[in-house]
């Protein structure tokens, strides 16, 4: 099959599945680079429709729509990687989606995702997959407790999940599985979290911005920090760790790897096959961002240099936190980042912001990475 | 009259007068405070429109469509600045603009812009208004040669232009202006151009990025580079400078001054009442940029924070140059800003880049102000 638009030229267009932040992130990127973008979006009026050149308003089961869509478009990517299987198969019968499928796959299978990662010789959290009761307390028996039953497919920011510190509590957690094949995954005894957002061009080169330290609050990213607290060594492990994934993957563009800190080493925690939300950072430290990075890889251009400016605090705006916009537009080194979203219901990502922090006294200019 | 819209929130709409790259950049900043953008455009697929929540394609003299773009938005803004005043008659009667009318009408006439800087006490080139050929002879002999004749309106980019180097030139150049009302300029012995990105909020508080200094080629900004070579006397009176203009107009947004350094000291050369290219250089260098300012200004938000965090040149890329754009996406530390222009005609502002300037040796972090 000869693939189209390997290397995109001024007003080429690409398509985006999803229109949410990321997506409405991700078309900015593109103008930058001159080009327009496509979304396509089942919800009305999704963020990334403010930014766009055209929105198609559709849900994924509509093939007509689907198609039309993608016969506009010069390379589809996604900001979401949970599109139906067959919207996929015909999305890709007209026109190329980076990053590839594999990528999606194995992301949209939390058992899938981690046995590809042990396959590569990762850590990871032991786990096991639950499709019954009786796979369930052979998996307790195994992994012991606490332990964390997951829907395989399709869950986010906490959801589809539930803990189980106690042996009678299997039954109400297989239960919220809804019949959903889950996966049984043990705790990891870890000091921090941190994530690398690593990006592999369509020439197979691959760059990672420096790693950022990530607290959670309610199961939602509320903070990211860069440069995270790790040694030299870890810092090397965290990115030819990335680099083996993407590699392996064949990936073109960026993902994020979310990574356990642990006194025995790096534990993968997961991976999305996008931009991500721990990466939102290097829109004010670096001077070519996430957004623009993973624009760069699909596109067919080389990746941009991602080294790091400033160090950088990253805040979620959750729900209500939007209230305080008025507040942090006063601060200064506090650059806001909206999503244009009319309704602050609670738990729902409104925005962030990134704060610029004093460089360290003596630091040179270009800070080093580790701290 | 009560002024709608005095601060606006998310989900507000900003209303951009002229689609091209400086639109386009405007209508990207504020997506990242979640507002969306209006364009109003006379000519068919600008720039903006790939950005823009709605683009309306009409002339100026439509007023059926003026007012229907007006009525949908919170505040109207512009990125170019010789609208007809019937049209900025109507749409004021609908909503606030900003920058100010007294801004426009001043700034769309060079001898009214000549006449308000000397009245401020500034230094400009000296100039006289020239309507007929009488004029011409009497300013020519108060002014001397080389001199330079400009229509009084709708110049920019060195159209509408008449070099007099003798005196029987002054035929041609009046020829030249087709019957306009004209100015003319005398020459200024100067060392340098650099220009002040000066913004003031809607609480009258000013704030200046750093001046870059200018290389033109053919009439048109080549380059501008940051920090410029300024000592810190000159920069202080630039900034005073730039804070008189803004406040003499109780002007709201972001303005771009145009300064020749002498050994007399800084002359003003011009004022834009909008974003400027010679401003361009802080999308990569400081934290919150000029088109960010300009919104937050026109938005009623506080003013951000301008301080530059890395030394740039800034690089326009005219007509054929956007064919280097493989070789530059390839660079380390260049950032690439394309404006999505599908035809690389001579002279047409295709994009720019930023490049980041190594840091000198032993400064500190932040640069402190000149070099």
């Amino acid at each position: 099959m000869t693939e189209r638009g390997a290397t995109l030229g001024p007003g080429a267009t690409i398509g985006i599945l999803g229109g949410g932040q990321l997506g409405r992130m991700l078309s900015v990127a593109a103008s930058r680079l001159g080009f327009r973008c496509h979304v396509y979006e089942p919800a009305a009026n999704p963020p990334a429709a403010d930014v766009a050149h055209r929105t198609f308003t559709a849900p994924y089961e509509d093939h007509e729509a689907l198609a039309q869509f993608a016969k506009g478009v010069d390379v589809i990517t996604y900001e979401f990687e949970n599109v139906p299987t067959a919207a996929l198969d015909l999305l890709e019968s007209i026109v190329p989606i980076r990053p590839n499928r594999r990528a999606l796959a194995i992301s949209q299978d939390r058992l899938s995702e981690k046995a590809f990662l042990r396959d590569l010789g990762l850590a990871t959290a032991p786990f096991a997959p639950v499709d019954r009761a009786a796979d369930l307390d052979a998996a307790l028996a195994d992994i012991g407790m606490p332990a964390i039953l997951k829907t395989r497919r399709l869950g986010y920011d906490g959801k589809g999940q539930a803990r189980i510190t106690a042996a009678d509590q299997a039954g109400a957690a297989l239960a919220a599985m809804a019949g959903a094949p889950a996966i049984l995954e043990g705790f990891v005894t870890f000091s921090h979290e941190v994530s690398v957002i690593a990006a592999r061009g369509l020439d197979g080169r691959v760059a990672c911005y420096d790693p950022g330290e990530n607290v959670h609050r309610d199961g939602i990213l509320h903070t990211t920090t860069v440069p995270a607290r790790l040694s030299m060594a870890q810092q090397t492990d965290a990115v030819i760790l990335a680099g083996r994934i993407l590699n392996a993957l064949d990936y073109v563009g960026v993902m994020g790897v979310e990574l356990f800190v642990t006194p025995a080493g790096l534990v993968v925690n997961e991976i999305a096959p996008r931009v991500h939300n721990s990466g939102h950072w290097t829109q004010n430290g670096c001077v070519i961002d996430q957004f623009e990075q993973h624009i760069r890889a699909v596109a067919g251009w080389p990746l941009g240099d991602g080294s790091r400016h400033s160090d950088i605090e990253m805040l979620n705006l959750i729900g209500e936190d939007v209230a305080r916009v008025p507040e942090l537009a006063g601060r200064a080194d506090t650059a806001i980042h909206l999503y244009g979203k009319a309704e602050a219901r609670p738990g729902r990502k409104m925005g962030h912001v990134n704060r610029r922090l004093p460089q360290p006294l003596n630091a040179p200019p270009m800070s080093p990475r580790g701290r």
